[in-house]
């Protein structure tokens, strides 16, 4: 994966100009109020956390994704690199914000760099929050309308990132749906994931790699939609993985989150399908108690050992991630084989990343 | 305003119909996962408020606007109308989470609904509420970029629309930075008008409305912030004088809510400025009060009274509704005169509405 390396160097530049470029006096900045500190400080937390971005990998996929069809220059990618990745930044923003979260990427969260600024206002801290969040969302769409593509491309990216916005908002609601269930199927999990992450961290970037590259989408529209679905759960059931087994280090989060926030993630769904009466009654009380300790949290792990939870999942994120890798190994012929051959690697090094 | 009423009688249809097309099986329709019941009464929610919609303000100015340069039918002109209604339904969902509003348009806000749902969960509520805003901006831009307009003019009107959005974010950001000044001067409150309600709510709707028109805007840019800008300040004076002295009925919310929010209001700012010491007290012990009640709004009412506040504020919102509507008079000659006159009379219209 060193090309995507090289994307998230360049990429990590690119996007620190653009802050820059929103304050500067220039064209493209953005008009801000004459007075007040909070609008420029809610700008400066939506840049912090996103700079503190990690492998950029929606960023490898757009690039890799025009490559499929050129390997000139092609205007717009950097646009819609900062796009998906503002898009992510508000998607952290808000999440961290309904679960609670007090460290994302290394880092405080916008919520709770917040309710350090203002600790005996919690309701001005969350209202601050919610609104970076909106924010970053405007500048995602922003940044795609104000470049010099030609107009019809330029719409069509920006109506692909508008229905992955949407569609990854109805993605997040059914996500606290699943948390009412007692023991979610894999089909739930599955479409939560689809939704959630997939579409906008996988699928759009696809979608927008390609369109900027000039290449109309509707005869690959199937096969796009196959290669990120797999990939799309290969990728959450390492996630969910790393959540209850991860090295803490490596994360740049605290882990046992999804346990803290009750989050039937893969890796807890297949635990409380597998669980005797006893465990089990660990398990619930755990689950969705923000104050659960490492102690209780050794223990579930010890308990998802017991049931061979790490194995299956690492079982099942190889099996999806071969599943994409073996889509993407058709498309030699049809498209260059470099940017195939990075669509056919990826799988497997996003199953194994951070472990 | 007969013209008014007709623009909002027709939209109201329109919209509904949008909001049906989102759930049909043909095109436009907004893929929604294929479980759960959470995300489609998030959109049923989206819609409940979009369409509890008062006035239609904005779709009038957004019409006329259009009306200006062109007597014929302009393509564009609904999807750019219900564009800024989504972005209103937007605001005010995350609007009604910071403020801890219940009642909204006559229902209950979003927020409230959700509470209501959950009872024993306020931390899904507010997940839910955080969200289905969420889930209107991304419909509010969405709209925008799938219709038949040619493509630079509907890039042109999505790029309005982004910057509209994001400049509103950071006026929402002001406003909750105006509330830790004591007593803030005419200059902050201009200014936090102008970011938070005018860019989207009047500036807007002109640009929009001229630019699906074929419209270029340059020439005429400073032309419409200045009218905006006028007409903007006119119409919220009008908002805070109804909130305090206004009539509920006539409302179709909570009077008082800026002294209960602690907002400080171009009603209350006046107020702060001229009260002496016990009425002060009074006065401070209630603003951010949520559990203020009516009696010591009515005492607040009657201290605003003593020291001419109503009056007052009648007066600055007629001189900036006159300001307004001067400056429109200067477009006859160059605009069509049936539109140009609904700019002359709206402002006066706007600063006696629900009294």
């Amino acid at each position: 994966m060193r090309r995507a390396a090289g994307h998230q160097h360049r990429f990590d530049a690119r996007f620190a100009a653009y802050f820059d470029s929103l304050t500067d006096a220039a064209g493209g900045a953005l008009e801000m109020p004459p007075h007040g500190r909070f609008p420029s400080r809610a700008l400066e937390l939506v840049r912090e956390l996103s700079l503190r971005g990690g492998k950029r990998l929606r960023v490898a996929l757009l690039h890799e994704a025009a490559a499929l069809v050129t390997d000139e220059v092609v205007p717009g990618l950097d646009e819609a690199a900062i796009s998906v990745e503002l898009l992510q930044t508000h998607g952290l923003i808000h999440d961290d914000i309904i679960d609670d979260t007090p460290r994302r990427r290394g880092g405080p969260s916008t919520y709770y760099a917040y309710r350090d600024e203002f600790p005996d206002r919690p309701a001005t801290a969350l209202a601050l929050a919610v609104l970076a969040g909106d924010l970053a969302a405007f500048l995602s769409v922003r940044v795609l309308l104000t470049g010099d593509l030609p107009p019809a491309r330029a719409l069509a990216m920006a109506a692909v990132h508008a229905d992955a916005g949407a569609t990854t908002v109805t993605g997040q609601i059914l996500d606290l749906e699943r948390d009412f269930h007692p023991a979610p199927d894999a089909e739930l999990l599955h479409t939560v994931t689809e939704y959630k992450s997939t579409r906008y961290s996988v699928l759009a970037p696809l979608r927008l790699g390609l369109l900027a590259a000039g290449a109309d989408l509707a005869p690959y529209d199937g096969e796009l939609r196959a290669y990120a679905g797999a990939l799309g759960i290969a990728n959450q059931i390492h996630d969910d993985w790393l959540d209850l087994f991860g090295d803490p280090a490596a994360l740049g989060k605290t882990p046992g989150s999804d346990v803290r926030s009750g989050r039937r993630s893969y890796a807890l769904a297949a635990l409380l399908a597998s669980a005797d009466e006893t465990e089990r009654k660990v398990l619930e009380g755990a689950l969705g108690d923000p104050d659960c300790d490492d102690d209780t949290l050794r223990r579930i792990r010890r308990i998802a050992r017991t049931h061979g939870i790490d194995r299956t999942l690492r079982t099942e994120a190889d099996r999806y991630a071969r599943r994409a890798a073996d889509r993407a190994a058709t498309w030699h012929g049809r498209w260059r084989t470099q940017a195939v051959e990075f669509f056919e690697h990826l799988p497997a090094w996003s199953v194994t990343r951070d472990r």
